[in-house]
């Protein structure tokens, strides 16, 4: 940005070279080769559904066209789903695209709130629209939803995210504690609720369907249980009056319409959903195992991951690299507490099966800090 | 927007509602029926390469992934296609996502010059971002560069947007006046020429492959030769610092991992890009013959689609709505003067025909005053 040519407003001259992830292709690009088990990304290890297979086979025949810029079938059925109204439901290129509407329309140039360490790509929009970030720290591995509203009162925060069950933590709060935030909110204050996990988590920790207040957006996602993170599609339940917001701010035609085809055949699949949940569960389980027979403890998780505890970050960081030079992608979080952790989205049983084998070389090079 | 306790920030609570274009699904739904012939988005009527196609149904496989942020492949791809650096091509999800984050970065509560009547999405992103947008008029229906340049040195302008060939307009400038136009860009001022239709056009008006200059982004598309409009990928052949700078706020998991294959696998595909474009450009000189057999002049065009001159706006918005009625999708410029004009997308062989079979009813009913 040093040519003055270039008219960089303000906010971006200021920011510092930022990247939310570093992805799994770049490191396979690094190490010159394919991982054997990709469980890094939290995506879906067994697919989309053969329903929306199909669906996605035949859209691909309408590839010319461009997607309906109103999301009009898939926000009927997901309203439907939901049971609210179509205008309740936000559709964009997944929650990462409604971080980013949401941090433009309520935070720019503001302050937000969020769990030090939780998912980095909010930060990522917050520096970017210029707003300061207030971060507080979790509490025993838990996002700490009273400090988190307190922080954000005291700092005159616009926006507020927390998402539970909360990524990389992988750990939730009860329903009940969610609504007792939402009746503490004071008016002018956002909150950014992240349920991308909510179909693997206990049905405690999420509130009753519907719009829970005019100033929460409830964020869901295509990208987990449905296995279409390569799809980009990511909506909100939320109040009329924020979608109608977003309609003067929103890339209109930025849905792409084979995704968009493939998440409403995917809505009306719901067999295969619970499936994935099912072997979500399991694989949660073998996990647990997995980590135990290495001396290793499981955090508990609502989510697609477990975080495998290594009892210090620069053992979890040097498992992590052993993990990754043995040819298992995982990422592990960088701010404490979690940074003791090393997380593992939960994969098919022969990729549970490519961990459970290196597991114990990898651990071992790491304590020997060959890592 | 009334709702106090949604904190919209003061740039979006002064925005009226805006919507840059009502897609032809939300007109269907009006109608109560599908369209006999799509012609108003200038969508490709020549569909995806069928190597791309294949590409497409092995992508679904891998619905799950993520695509990889970086955009490595296809950046490299399209880095060796215009003689580049991979560092010189920035990808996103459409010249939509692009002139957004554009707009964002060289003229947020700035100013911005386009053509009166050009393409809307500029200006929407202009509102959006909170800066006052300069509006040059046509000039005998073709860009005015050097009016377009003046006014937006007047104004204080950061940004220039020019689209060459022009949509709506359809007519081009020669390569040397681009070059010209750019030689006199001052340092601060951002040039976005808009190439989306370059495929179409005479060879003469596109400038030679590269980076034209630092400020320069020269903006391309697979939504219109290469038939991909639903799949959302654009790119800037540009300076590296510009990437650089839009890596610290694009939206870096925004792409469509199908699409991204998709896009690859068409770039290999230069055959039948090459038919596509002879396609295009027999189905331009049908649409002279057809406007010719019913007095009307078809405007010379160096994109996908023709604009039939009605002779007035108000003829041209009688026949724009005889022609839907008639189940005809197409779309007319709002502004003069290419308000007197019906803008029809090529199509095929057989949707041309339908055109040509329901042009004179629909006449006839624009001229009865009973459109």
């Amino acid at each position: 940005m040093a040519d003055r040519r270039l008219p960089y407003t303000p906010i971006l001259a200021r920011l510092p070279p930022l990247v939310p992830f570093v992805g799994p292709e770049a490191l396979q690009r690094e190490r010159g080769g394919p991982f054997r088990a990709r469980l890094g990304a939290n995506e879906s290890a067994f697919g989309i559904s053969p329903v929306a297979r199909r669906a996605g086979m035949a859209a691909l025949e309408r590839m010319s066209w461009y997607a309906d810029p109103e999301n009009y079938e898939l926000r009927a059925a997901l309203a439907a789903a939901h049971g609210v109204a179509p205008d309740n439901i936000a559709v964009a290129a997944g929650i990462d695209d409604l971080l980013g509407l949401a941090v433009r329309a309520f935070a720019a140039e503001r302050a937000a709130a969020m769990t030090a360490g939780s998912y980095p790509t909010f930060a990522f929009h917050v520096a970017g629209y210029g707003a300061r970030l207030i971060e507080v720290p979790y509490r025993e591995d838990h996002v700490d939803l009273d400090r988190l509203l307190d922080a954000a009162v005291a700092g005159g925060a616009t926006l507020l995210y927390a998402a539970n069950p909360d990524n990389p933590a992988g750990t939730w709060r009860e329903a009940a504690d969610v609504e007792r935030l939402i009746e503490r909110l004071p008016p002018g204050m956002v909150l950014l609720l992240d349920e991308a996990y909510a179909e693997f988590a206990p049905p405690a920790a999420i509130p009753a369907a519907g719009v829970l207040a005019p100033n929460v957006l409830r964020l869901r996602t295509f990208s987990k249980a449905h296995g279409m993170a390569g799809g980009r599609v990511g909506y909100a339940v939320c109040a009329a009056e924020v979608w109608q917001g977003f309609e003067n701010i929103r890339h209109h035609y930025g849905m792409n319409r084979i995704a968009q085809e493939v998440a409403l055949a995917s809505l009306g699949d719901p067999g295969f959903i619970a499936g994935v949940v099912a072997a979500v569960q399991a694989g949660r389980d073998d996990y647990a195992r997995i980590a135990a027979r290495h001396g290793l403890t499981a955090l508990p998780s609502g989510a697609n991951f477990v975080n495998f505890d290594a009892g210090s970050a620069a053992r979890a960081e040097a498992l992590l690299r052993a993990l990754i030079r043995r040819g298992v992608f995982v990422r592990k979080a960088k701010a404490p507490p979690l940074d003791r952790t090393v997380r593992v989205t939960v994969g098919r049983p022969d990729e549970r099966a490519i961990l459970a084998e290196v597991l114990g070389a990898a651990l071992a090079d790491a304590d020997r800090g060959s890592a």
